[in-house]
């Protein structure tokens, strides 16, 4: 086995975010439920975004987050989505690039734009998604370089791009690929909806052995053992990978391998912003360190302090120097 | 005359800010002049673009700055300007829209895209534009719907759309309909560059009585009266305009009217943040008062209430809610 060219290469929905602030009446006008992640059609992301108030865009989606986070920690990261040949799409490639992430995934015209997430942001902080998958849920395996998959060193797939069929087959191709070339495979189950709709999949998935880092959330974990409880949940778990983390917000985070388990606290923050991209970063931060050798607590808190930086700002990607937050842990 | 339907009818440049961080390093490297705006061409927007750090959009362009401000404040505002059938035109349409401006001017397909200004930001807060015209610089006259100029009270012109010559018809075509129609004209100065690239036709207008209102900050009264020193100008530009009003930063606001004559000072702030957008939201307070009647003190202070809010943050158009702000000056 070759030494990898790249250390982490995530795999995801490849969505602009369109983000504006809105009152609690207007999401109960639109019929919207506070604080979810939901998928929509064209003609329902028309209507939002013809009531929505005036917008800002940035480049987001959660794979591409962690891919930008990995980067940013000097570590070499490649991204694969689809974007279609308009001016969202470029957008989003010269971010991913200018960020120094690989992404050599070809734009495609498939009838339909770029993806973008109208984000509706309430005077309590909460986050309201609404996605509209445009070219990237037509992401097809043959979009794959199967090459960049064997020299990556860890392959990252987010849950969110289970939902529409074809890059879920270009996500089960992405595995078999790194799978063979025997690279690690880690996967993030997204939120507690995608769980909710792929329940049988991801537990598939985990049963058939194919996934060696599973990332969660207190709930996501939960949700996907089927129990209320998180260390009933762990231990359910757990046992079907090499290495389970699960991540709690202000409680911390936790891993466990094999007879091996670590704890750690959250970072301590100044002030809390916003949370998007908190979940993104926080694997960016742990899979840097497995490809560097790390081990369980160095890993986790580096997530942490990653986790931390994109809290304290707007977006969800890093803007301080996470190579110096990291200080002695990267050193 | 019938009542007018609209307040401020706003005609400019319709431009999306793509801003970025950067350093002093990267604007050497690039040859760009820190703290200045420059036009440029395609090749070279692709240069740049390819060459700057992760980004995000909001829209932008000063007129269009000025109009979100009126509406913000209650009045009834409008914009003409040309964007291209493109993301980045529904993008723009949908910000001016939502702000609750009317934009009718239909999008056009002049085998340019949508303007966009790349806006870099260096640590010490000083922005650096480069903006590419694209489909703004081709508005036509025939785009102008004249109706619309004959209903609104105050008809205000960027000085930044004499550049091309296209718009710069469109102008005094709009100028023309205007004045028959017996409405006021307004106008802005906009850069200290742009007077320094169009200071015989500015001064033509202004000999030829086609403006009421003039804004400009003091250096750019300076070079339009080709003197260093901001009292001689005043003198010198005043007896040409029913109205002038110069902006001063912190050192805040005067206006003259025939005999009469108004100094206010700059509103106090809590933190400066980003200076973008305050002569145009400057604009917006003083044209509202005017159409209201109140008088070049009162019209004055609502313009440094207005620009005291946008410097307090990133972005030049106004996030909190101006009429509050206004309070007992619009009551």
């Amino acid at each position: 086995m070759p030494e990898p060219s790249l250390d982490v290469l995530c795999i995801g929905n490849a969505i602009v975010d369109v983000i504006a602030d809105t009152t609690d009446a207007f999401l109960d006008r639109e019929g919207l439920v506070k604080g979810t992640m939901r998928l929509i059609e064209a003609d329902e992301a028309e209507r939002i975004y013809a009531h929505m108030g005036p917008a800002h865009q940035v480049s987001g989606g959660s794979a591409g987050n962690t891919a930008a986070g990995v980067a940013a920690l000097g570590g070499r990261a490649g991204f694969i989505g689809q974007v279609a040949p308009d001016q969202l799409g470029e957008f989003y490639r010269h971010d991913l690039t200018a960020a120094g992430v690989e992404f050599i995934t070809p734009a495609a015209d498939v009838g339909a734009p770029t993806a973008r997430s109208m984000i509706l942001v309430t005077p309590d902080g909460h986050r309201t998604m609404n996605t509209f998958l445009g070219a990237a849920q037509h992401l097809p395996a043959s979009a794959l370089d199967e090459e960049q998959i064997r020299n990556s060193a860890i392959l990252y797939l987010e849950g969110y791009l289970w939902d529409p069929e074809t890059p879920r087959y270009a996500m089960v191709r992405a595995i078999a690929v790194a799978r063979e070339a025997r690279r690690k495979v880690a996967f993030t189950l997204s939120d507690i909806f995608c769980v909710d709709r792929h329940r049988d999949g991801f537990n598939r998935l985990l049963d058939e052995r194919r996934i060696d880092i599973l990332f969660a959330n207190q709930a996501e974990i939960e949700a996907l053992a089927g129990v209320a409880h998180l260390e009933t949940a762990v231990a359910a778990i757990a046992p079907k990978v090499e290495t389970l983390v699960v991540t709690r917000s202000e409680d911390g985070a936790l891993a466990v391998r094999g007879d091996e388990r670590s704890d750690v606290a959250a970072e301590p923050i100044a002030k809390l912003v916003d949370t998007t991209g908190a979940g993104d970063l926080f694997a960016s931060g742990f899979l840097v360190g497995e490809a560097r050798g790390l081990g369980l607590e160095r890993s986790l808190r580096l997530g942490a302090i990653c986790a931390a930086e994109v809290i304290q700002h707007y977006g969800a990607r890093p803007e301080a120097d996470l190579r110096a937050l990291a200080g002695g842990l990267l050193a």
